[in-house]
């Protein structure tokens, strides 16, 4: 095995954006691409580090970003600003998510009928919208993901299965919303699927969360089985016909 | 693999049970217990059909009865009216499940360290009554189980882990029962997953549900996916520390 990385550039309009893809080089065989969308933070080495482990398992895996080139590595404050504006205008956010799926699939290693997309926290809502959009992924997994709906989806069919991997006792995600995004997706038609697991709060994949205020929490158990469940996913997604 | 079975009788008080054993008979080293909890029907080829599947993938399956060895094979009035009772009077299903339990561990073939239990509809709220009782069973899965909570068992702690697979529009198990259950397993300490199937209802494991009314449908894509899951969830329970 032999994990390597470029960065790979992409416009949005005017707007250009920066992901950071992963691949094995050891083989030349066309794979599944797989997009790694970023939480609040922007695409830090946290998603960087996601997109290698898929790469390691034989994955092409693209670190997407979603507020521009020139705003990675902001600080906290700018970041919520960005998320803010983009949760704001759905369809922006769309259209960037488009644009990163669209990068992905120009990939020379990447076998554009096999795609899927992971995000956490806010990259959860990302990947939600991606499914929610309709656009031709064979899966989207949302880890500790925001649940509210776009609010210009509704009508759609979702193809995209759906794999969402929630803490219970998530505060960014209470049960209201678990029975609100449930209606939402039956709604829409979409083989959705969601992994509970109890008393575990938001961020739960996240070693650096900040658990201070008991908002963002990491959960050794629940970060090493979410993963575990992502990878049954994907198995299903791309080696089974279920 | 050579996948043998017995009939195993025992005892609550006067009360005599029937289940029946399974087992590969091609090993002679100990391995996992794990008894199959039945639905309203008793134990049926249904649950004796999973005892088979789980020997053959290495565990010593014990389909237990909690209606008494002279009604298996009654009718479904007959079968109703006996879950109801038990439904009635928890202490005593309890304890017939400690019954099966006991008989699981007396058996050769089984290393009593390490124990599981299962259960589909009724089974479902029997493999949680066991955990809820403090029994020593390392996990427990639910399937399609109804989460009607006991109510001698609040300030217990439970050690058992517990997974339950469940389809959200389940009309036995609403929305409000999931919540229910989250809040008392979470009050007990309890290491708890829920794995939720969308467009999914009860009996979803079942072949031969009748799907007439709406309230029992078979789903072969959930039937699939929460078999693996179980197997996943074993995995973690006998095979790593997590």
């Amino acid at each position: 095995m032999s994990i390597e990385t470029r960065t790979v550039e992409y416009h949005d309009g005017e707007d250009l954006f920066e992901g950071l893809l992963a691949w094995d080089d050891e083989t030349d065989a066309l794979r599944p691409g797989v997009l790694v969308a970023h939480t609040i933070r922007g695409r830090t080495d946290f998603e960087i580090s996601r997109a290698r482990k898929l790469a390691e398992l034989g994955y092409i895996a693209l670190a997407l970003d979603v507020y521009g080139k020139e705003n990675i590595g902001s600080d906290i404050e700018v970041c919520r600003a960005l998320m803010d504006a983009l949760k704001a205008d759905r369809p922006l956010l769309q259209r960037r998510l488009r644009s990163a799926l669209s990068a992905l699939r120009q990939q020379p290693e990447v076998d554009a009928s096999r795609l899927a997309a992971i995000g956490f926290c806010f990259g959860g809502l990302c990947v939600l919208d991606i499914a929610r959009t309709g656009e031709e992924v064979a899966g989207v997994v949302s880890f500790h993901g925001l649940f509210e709906p776009p609010g210009n989806t509704m009508g759609n069919r979702i193809t995209s299965k759906i794999l969402a991997l929630h803490g219970w006792d998530d505060p960014l995600a209470p049960p209201e919303s678990v029975i609100e995004l449930a209606s939402e997706l039956s709604g829409m038609g979409a083989d959705w699927q969601l992994q509970v697991y109890g008393n575990v709060r938001h961020a739960f994949t996240n070693p650096d969360a900040d658990a201070s205020t008991g908002v963002t929490v990491y959960n050794a158990a629940a970060d090493r089985r979410s993963w575990l469940r992502m990878l049954a996913f994907f198995e299903e997604l791309f080696e089974e016909d279920l």
